[in-house]
């Protein structure tokens, strides 16, 4: 039985068709990747955002266009590119010119921030969902992927990891937060994330493998476990918790929103022993901040858990659109 | 008043940007045109196709993924690119493992005839909506517009017009065919368009200016004469139109199906005399048949209608998805 989103990707979509020679990655890494000329490779992922199953349908024109443009420019981010330009297919039940001027100078500011052109797209009636299909370019040779980790690996993550799913707990009215600004900092880390497209850029040549963190760090860190055949221990008291965060739950909560909520949008990467110097002068130079949370291991270990030294177990499930017991997180 | 898709693209999505040098041409042909290397420009264009606006909710999967590809493939035909990949968002409302597989069958059926990789997407769920990206390869300094075409240049169709019309006509029960022949070939011109790839290859260095046939003839040729500040004239009586559409309606009706009616996907283009005698060997060498419909006047023209030297006035409503009278063509 086809039960998830993978399942409908690897079962329909990914095995019948010729190769072309110039595709480097089709299906299956946050971006495909394409020879486009010597030099450069282009980088492209398409992501939908269906009203009620991705985003309140309350949310404002703002929050949406901030949002929806993050998550696409999240998968070039994980892969190191330099964001270039972007499609948008945007339906609508009716036209209503205030959404749509408030929409559109939010998105275009954030387009401009980052050089993007905004190059066609579609626009429909019907109900509200958003596709995008970011382009971005990479240098031959200097692209992340989620393929490349080796056991004595490094992992790291780029930011603090949990803070979005509490935005989205309070949002739901599941988590109480007294204190304004506490509030208002964990409701924008879950609807304003950051693309780390800077990040990534730093990565290049560094990091042996790369993924976003959208579905949850268990999840995506099992992508990059999964292709490359190797398990990882978690350091769980090396996990990166906000102060905000850790003011409003408790430690265990704290760590389980770490390890399996969704759509923080940092990156969690893998860094070989050999360019760990590197990664320190990269951090030191860009006065960035990296996370390290664990080390890639062999394959028999599957992901393991400890809290100093003791080893903990933790039953975590996955967030998946398909998934009936967790669908429509949205929507309940 | 906004009131169509055009003004919306035009209002808020097409001014506010910084544009980007490597793009040649953003927001407002049939594709984008991106110059990706010294040799060749990339030509992108996003299409979506919702249940129950752009195709009926009962539809045959091996009919949906046959016409969806064919719409997406169309744009990039009228750009004279030869495709090479495509990325597409599925929003399913449920899981149905027999529509996947046979939709699926299809749809790589014609990729892989076409030479083209999926290189990913995303599957939601939702109401059902199909976005594709496609994407294609032209040589540089060859690509077909829909900017160029001067006055005195001819005004040449690839295929006859009309006939697509008919068949949506005859699947809402609008127009009775008796026989089972030509009612199955009007149908299969509606579900299952040909894009016109080799066409828009062979036009390169010949036409001056292009556009595929999406909305209707006047409405699409009404872009070539906006953009390039033209008027037309349009001989009723060179219009191609199908031997089995004249076998169904009067003349009349066959004409205003060949003018207004859409979803032909044929090709518009305009050659200036200087390159007849280079399309003329193009058309003998590739056994090619295009149709010669017209002829570009100056702009205070407008577009004048002709039958043999007979002047005629028409009254034509431009199809568009979010003008409400003739709005959910496929749900009344």
């Amino acid at each position: 039985m086809i039960c998830s989103e993978f399942d409908i990707i690897n079962t329909y979509f990914n095995y019948k068709q010729q190769n072309r020679n110039d595709v480097n990655i089709g299906i299956g890494d946050d971006c495909a990747l394409i020879n486009i000329s010597e030099k450069q490779q282009l980088a492209i992922t398409t992501d939908t955002l269906i009203a009620g199953i991705h985003f309140f349908d309350t949310i404002s024109p703002e929050d949406l266009a901030y949002k929806s443009l993050a998550v696409s420019l999240s998968d070039l981010a994980a892969m190191g590119a330099e964001p270039t330009w972007i499609s948008l297919a945007l339906t609508l039940p009716n036209i209503n010119e205030e959404w749509l001027e408030r929409f559109s100078f939010i998105l275009f500011k954030q387009l401009n921030c980052y050089g993007i052109q905004l190059i066609g797209g579609d626009t429909t009636k019907g109900p509200m969902s958003l596709t995008y299909t970011a382009h971005g370019l990479i240098p031959i040779g200097e692209s992340l992927t989620r393929n490349g980790a080796c056991k004595g690996d490094l992992i790291y993550v780029t930011g603090t990891l949990g803070d979005s799913a509490a935005g989205l707990a309070i949002l739901k009215s599941h988590l109480t937060v007294n204190n304004p600004n506490d509030r208002h900092w964990l409701i924008q880390r879950h609807l304003r994330p950051e693309p780390k497209i800077a990040q990534g850029k730093m990565l290049r040549n560094i990091a042996s493998s790369a993924i976003d963190i959208s579905d949850g760090l268990v999840s995506d860190l099992s992508h990059i476990l999964k292709i490359s055949g190797h398990g990882a221990i978690i350091k769980l008291n090396w996990l990166p918790i906000s102060s905000v965060l850790s003011r409003q739950v408790s430690l265990k909560q704290a760590l389980i929103s770490a390890l399996n909520g969704g759509e923080d949008y940092e990156l969690c990467f893998t860094v070989p022993n050999i360019n760990l110097s590197i990664l320190e002068s990269v951090i030191i130079n860009n006065k960035e901040k990296f996370y390290c949370i664990g080390q890639i291991t062999k394959k028999s270990d599957g992901i393991r858990y400890f809290y100093n030294d003791k080893e903990i177990s933790f039953n975590l499930v996955k967030f998946d659109h398909f998934n009936n017991n967790i669908n429509n997180i949205y929507n309940d």
